[in-house]
């Protein structure tokens, strides 16, 4: 079955404020190398990793108030592949609209469904053909267990940020391992990600998911029915356009937005549905959740301090430092902080406090006079 | 006898790093109100407290480095009243070129002496009447008893950063106490300093002076021998172009500072001196010696955060914070920094480190890679 791939690419990165701002989103950051993460994501998913014939087509689901930012990459994809929501109504939505749409197109074309990939479009996933055999895997599970799969990366540290996926039964025959998945554990108190790790049955749940669109769109009308009207009208709509090739206008999205629940598509799809599994992923993967994260891939100088741009630091320990092209960092004495220039605006907070930063944007977004830095 | 007065603009103000630049020194910054500190001066050295019918002539001594900046604050002055030096020799050199510009200015309108009025033009001094009050004093101690005249201004703490003039014999008949000098005093460490405070016959030495020109002249060639000669040929031809009202051109300037050696007034004449009194003044004053100094004059908020623009601050206490218009700094749970981020560059030091930023300052400069944000 053809497998097309989705990238959900409405995040909005507050925890790299002030690098990423409303207008512009982690996913358009190049925090990693040259290329922006997305660009990154997209060149990703092109990869065919046999010559099976197919072309792979890849959609790009992101937010109508970052249609600038994506622009502005000049990302080479026809504009068509590009759904911009037009308001944020967390995955479910935004999965259930790839869903639907896969299902429009597959028909327009005489096929009855589609394997879909879909994955986010900001994490750092630096081996590609390591990436790929794990779909492979996934592709299969979904194909022959019928089974909505979703990856499993290997828990290296106690991490209280993630969701957790705890494996259950093996499912034998694959060319390596999978499970049904027992449970899902919402992001856990330290305790409980220390015993998580230990256990050696649990991985991080990174938001990558297989699984077929028809499969899918039922598992979506079963758990969450108030989506199930929005779909059909969709659906409806959709079928007509992919059948004539015309071009999908906005308010064909704004109705469906409009009329879909807020939810996500772990909470409404993954934990109360019984066909899911997991495959193990051990492939090097970040999801660059923030500073903190973004500075293990910078090096280290003799006193700890990893930064990036101009930065003069003296008798300056431990400090994690971002200056833009241009601008210059200086720091004396100071240690364990995170500091970052980027344009008009400029963090200063500790290391230990960087899952705050999104707190902190909330704040300033809210007060009309700090508004426009956010 | 008429009193000129005569603002020493030359110093560069390290710590006030990213505000004051090699170009933009500190006596041309708003730090206190809107008005530049060397404004400020200009404005109260030409404050008349009683209409004696004379008009006061005020000159600036500045550095030639620093002219576009002191061009660009528009100063209500005749460019002929700024005398630009060369390269930088200290105060000694500096006032001697001064002396010997009064003279010459004395002697073309058939006087024979002036008495001058030295002051910095970076220090913070409020209040205008009170200044000039002391200023009188010292201007009959200066002519009555032929003295150099230095301000003592009120020890209120046990400060390591000034030279102090402790007090000898006093000078009876002036309209307010005068004393002459036992002894000039050193930077002093900590704990000379709680006794020189605890004493009460201790006085900051602020560098602000008044003696007849003449007398500086006398002793200038007793103490520094070496300027006896340079000064001889600058006072030639200064004479020449005063008499003529031509302009003095820059070259004269330079002959004079190339031959003079580089040596502080207070070491070259002010110690070794034997007519030199002090004159108690307790105005209020600052010399707004860096950022700290600067933050008492800024509004506390309830966290003791003292800022100057657009700053956030979430769970952040009792930190300086200096944002230039249009900048943004955001602090997140911070302590104790002093945080100033101006045009492209930021600084980040903890506030009991403010006076290390001259060294900062001069490793920056240095560096070729961090030279232009110097």
């Amino acid at each position: 079955m053809r497998m097309d791939v989705v990238i959900l690419a409405g995040g909005s990165g507050e925890r790299f404020w002030p690098l990423s701002r409303s207008c512009r989103p982690k996913q358009v950051l190049s925090l990693i190398g040259e290329e922006s993460l997305l660009e990154d994501t997209l060149r990703r998913a092109r990869f065919l990793p046999t010559d099976d014939g197919d072309e792979r087509q890849v959609w790009i689901l992101a937010a109508r108030r970052q249609q600038d930012a994506l622009e502005s990459l000049d990302l080479d994809i026809d504009p068509g592949q590009i759904v911009y929501e037009p308001m944020a109504k967390n995955t479910a939505p935004a999965i259930a609209a790839a869903t639907e749409l896969m299902l429009a197109d597959a028909r327009a074309e005489g096929d009855s469904d589609r394997l879909m990939l879909v994955c986010p479009s900001d994490h750092h996933v630096p081996d590609t053909k390591a990436f790929w055999s794990t779909v492979e895997v996934a592709a299969e599970v979904a194909l022959r267990e019928r089974q909505l799969v979703t990856f499993g990366l290997t828990v290296t540290r106690p991490e209280t940020g993630y969701g957790y996926i705890e494996r259950g039964e093996a499912l034998s025959g694959f060319s390596s391992p999978a499970f049904r998945v027992q449970r899902f554990h919402e992001k856990p108190d330290q305790e409980n990600a220390r015993s998580y790790q230990k256990s050696g049955s649990f991985y991080w749940n990174a938001g990558i998911f297989v699984f077929s669109a028809l499969h899918m769109r039922e598992e979506l009308c079963r758990h969450v029915p108030e989506l199930a009207g929005p779909l059909d009208a969709l659906g409806g709509e959709l079928l007509e356009r992919r059948k004539s090739k015309e071009v999908i206008e906005p308010a064909i999205w704004e109705r469906f937005f409009e009329a879909a629940p807020s939810i996500s598509v772990d909470y409404g799809v993954f934990e109360p549905s019984d066909d899911v599994a997991v495959v193990p992923a051990s492939f090097p993967w970040s999801d660059l959740g923030g500073w903190t994260s973004w500075s293990e891939y910078q090096e280290e100088d003799a006193r700890g301090n990893r930064t990036a741009g101009a930065v003069l630091s003296v008798d300056a320990k431990r400090n994690t430092v971002y200056s833009e092209d241009g601008g210059l960092v200086a720091l004396l004495g100071v240690q364990d902080l995170i500091v970052v220039r980027v344009g008009d605006a400029t963090l200063v907070c500790p290391r230990d406090k960087a899952q705050e930063i999104r707190q902190l944007v909330r704040e300033g977004k809210i007060d009309a006079s700090f508004a426009r830095f956010f």
